[in-house]
């Protein structure tokens, strides 16, 4: 039988098309930690549909009410690229497949595509399913034809294939046969506990494509550190459709990468897994669904990392500039990733024009030394600027002629203690100048840094509102040379964000109240002086990756 | 020639055995934002030591002045597995290499190993060097040769070398062959650029094998989420030596994640990287070397994650419970980590008693309930105690009866602040209980918890006059849960000693000075316990290794 195909656009040959089977919002929500109302797995479905993806997978209407109701919502939905699949298991042991449950509600979803799990593994057959080899194999054919008789396309997902084939290689290969009757149009190999090594996955897929001779996908968890490298060595033994989660989500060390996957497919194997182009919006992708999912983005990850192609050692900043490719593996416009060199102490003045061009500023002639200076002077005291661009694109605006910072801070002071039977309890008291008035004010806050943060806020919005959309979203805390113990340096970078970007600053002090405060106010200026300019003008001042 | 080889304890066949060779102290520190002390250095590399690792390189002492620093401290240290490794660069073109300054702090460093790196693509030598190849040619033996006559073991690492075969691969093979000729026991292939793929890697490696007939290693970057099926590919393809970092930390994507690549080998590969027992120590390790580096340990990392063996679906933890290995690939003990069940933090009182012996404590039946009880309740407010032994031995001791706190905390204020003309300032009171007596007092700091610190002990000091032998070595913040911005929970880590041991505590709080103000007065009790009790009868309490 030759089941209907979806994709293959772009006129590539069949051979060099990868079906590409997204399950972050099933498998990938398994990871510890992640939860994902109905709205959130919506909204990621559309932006993985507008991706270009073959398949996605929305959830398993059998065991949970909020995905049966994804499955209502995505009927009225008009996708562009994708085929939804809705997830199950093969019928119970000794249940027709139209008495079971689990079967009314994935055909109650109403998706073209179901997909389907089943054991391969005698043990899991006997010791968890307790039924038998037999059964096992009728339960398999029978749930498939069944929702082939509705109408459905079928994936077969084999669950714990490999370590079933090592231990009766003879009966796993049946229930991929029992599947392939029962009229499935691709069998997916999953490595479900994730331990299987490359060569052990590319030689079964190789064996399975020539016993079977019929369309075979992969499945790959991450447990031994290898499902990418696994999913493209069962590409590379004949497997066509792949199935992992964006950004390696999953239960336990997670499932394969597609955002590793997909590029290393097209980029490395020049093969076609996603429509004409579509490769440069993955860095976004990746990004978009880690803050949907509320975890904050890996940045080394590879291709769509924020540092994947940050270059920091002098010798590499230096031999970059002699020749781009020397240390990149990739042109990262490919993926809509970019080159950044890291802003630190070891820099030239070579590192800040660059840095003042990915920021659209103009630097005065020669204003580039000074800030230079000043970085390097700050970095002396503690300061650190590679993460913290929003610090260094604020010394560049200082240096430019005319330009008017919003506030200058005067004084500040901070009460903070814990009193028997009162708790704990923190207070900031500020004076700023505000366009040459003296603003003092005061507030109150969860601790010092929290009651600052308001009390500045308090002071600003009369003048500038906009800071009310300026909001922090993440306060990390260094101490420096640990062995002065607590008269230490204190290194405080902050993150901040408004609708449209998110940016860093930092301070440094022997005080950590002092550092923060530093940290803080540099980044409220710098969200302020965004926010009075055109914002389409600063949508591109910093990598799209950094735009939410 | 033939090399002296390292280590090959417990009698394995030579084949069998896999040079481990650690560089999280040099290229783990091109990381985008880990800056490591010379302090943290020794800690980290007297841990790889006590782990077992063969060879760990400690820096450059070449190109910075703080690596010279440790290799100085280094020579102190009697170094009980590894070799310390000093690395470099070959000679500058037309140089000889005793004029070479890069060459002479090698030698300098005085350590018995060198690693060299030098080019191996022709792109690299005419864009980046801009010499000729018969010149990097003569660059790469005679420095080999060089260190060799000054009877320093030489590996060479051979930079883009997978790239430059790529390119022109009778010169980069000829570079190997340069280095063979100086001298250099191992030749080790750099994927410098990260972008291989694991076939590609094999092919490359089984070639150079038959070529040089010469003991081959590997070094491997993530640029292709492929690192470490990289390295193993290269195992496979008979490489008996390893380079790659601790967590896989390293500049863009990081390097080959040792971690992995070790529980790999071990149990999968059937080779032997460790000493017998040591791989159990593999996830301890891990999170020893975050915490050090002050980066949050990846929960999903195979193997060593918190998450590594948790298990959350209804379906799995139901398998589990019929079948244990029905989803884990192997058991979680051999490195060290535990199968967690999501729902219910069963962290064991077996746990809690084993760790009372650790510390020589004598815990009255039943108590360990209620620490257990104590510790969840803290940890779910923020608190780790897997990095603050002390705190857990102090929940221990106050639940022995008899047991006397030397002091009990009741008020703090501090006030932190900054005048114009007057500068930053930050003062402390205190009111405490020592022995029945109410004290209070106050104290200046250099910043707030300086200031606290100082009340604290000028309070003590009249009663305890230990108090004056324990110090602060180290103050660590780390912000929990960033999203929250400024009122996110802060976790404090503190690091004191006196003149034999060296210990942590840990406080918590949406309040930075209230969760250093329990950090500190813990680590202040537990000084002063251990201080009125025989000093030998303690020196076990910690690992020799936590001991600066």
């Amino acid at each position: 039988m030759n089941p209907p195909h979806n994709g293959a656009e772009q006129g590539a040959r069949p051979s060099d098309r990868v079906d590409v089977y997204d399950t972050t919002l099933r498998d990938g929500t398994q990871r510890e930690g992640i939860s994902l109302a109905c709205e959130d797995k919506l909204s990621i479905a559309r932006h993985l549909d507008a991706f270009g993806l073959t398949f996605i997978e929305g959830g398993w209407p059998g065991s949970n009410p909020k995905d049966a109701q994804f499955f209502e919502r995505a009927k009225d939905i008009e996708w562009k690229h994708a085929k939804i699949a809705a997830f199950g298991s093969t019928r119970r042991a000794s249940l027709a497949p139209e008495d079971d449950p689990g079967l009314r509600a994935l055909l109650a979803a109403g998706t073209s595509v179901c997909t389907i799990f089943g054991k391969s593994s005698v043990q899991h057959v006997t010791a968890v399913l307790r039924t038998t080899l037999d059964e096992n194999l009728r339960m398999i054919e029978e749930t498939i034809a069944f929702l082939r008789a509705h109408g459905r396309r079928v994936i077969y997902d084999a669950e714990h294939f490999f370590d079933g084939f090592a231990l009766d290689r003879s009966y796993a290969t049946e229930t991929l046969r029992a599947a392939v009757r029962g009229g499935a149009e691709v069998v997916t190999l999953c490595d479900t506990n994730g331990g299987s090594m490359p060569w052990q996955i590319e030689a079964v897929v190789a064996e399975m494509k020539a016993a079977l001779g019929h369309p075979l996908g992969i499945h790959a968890h991450n447990d031994g550190e290898c499902a990418v490298a696994n999913s493209i060595a069962a590409v590379r033994a004949g497997a066509r459709h792949v199935q992992g989660t964006i950004n390696g989500y999953g239960e336990r060390c997670g499932n394969a990468n597609l955002c590793a996957i997909i590029p290393n497919l097209e980029l490395k194997l020049d093969l076609r897994a996603l429509p004409e182009g579509a490769l440069r919006g993955i860095t976004e992708l990746s990004h978009y669904v880690a803050e949907v999912a509320n975890l904050s983005p890996d940045d080394h990850m590879a291709y769509v990392g924020r540092s994947a192609f940050a270059h920091k050692g002098g010798v590499h900043v230096a031999a970059m500039r002699r020749e781009p490719a020397s240390y990149q593996h990739i042109d990262p416009a490919l993926v809509g990733n970019a080159m950044r060199t890291v802003v630190s102490e070891l820099s030239g003045r070579g590192n800040l024009l660059s840095k003042a061009e990915e920021f659209g500023l103009d630097v005065p002639t020669g204003a580039e030394v000074e800030v230079l200076e000043q970085i390097k002077e700050r970095e002396a005291r503690g300061s650190s600027f590679e993460a913290a661009e929003a610090s260094v694109a604020l010394l560049l605006r200082r240096s430019s002629p005319g330009y008017k910072p919003p506030f200058r801070l005067l004084d500040f002071k901070v009460i903070a203690g814990q009193r028997e039977g009162v708790g704990t309890f923190a207070e900031a008291m500020i004076k700023i100048a505000v366009d040459d008035e003296v603003v003092i004010t005061a507030a109150e806050g969860s601790g010092p840094v929290n009651a600052l943060d308001g009390a500045l806020r308090k002071a600003l919005a009369p003048v500038y509102p906009a800071v009310r959309d300026i909001q922090l979203v993440d306060y990390k805390v260094r101490i420096l040379d640990g062995r002065d113990g607590t008269s230490a340096t204190t290194r405080v970078l902050i993150n901040s964000r408004d609708a449209h970007r998110q940016w860093s600053t930092v301070g440094a002090s022997t005080n950590i109240i002092d550092a923060s405060w530093h940290a803080l106010a540099d980044g409220i200026e710098y969200g302020l002086t965004l926010a009075a300019r055109e914002p389409q003008q600063y949508t591109s001042t910093l990598p799209a990756s950094e735009v939410a």
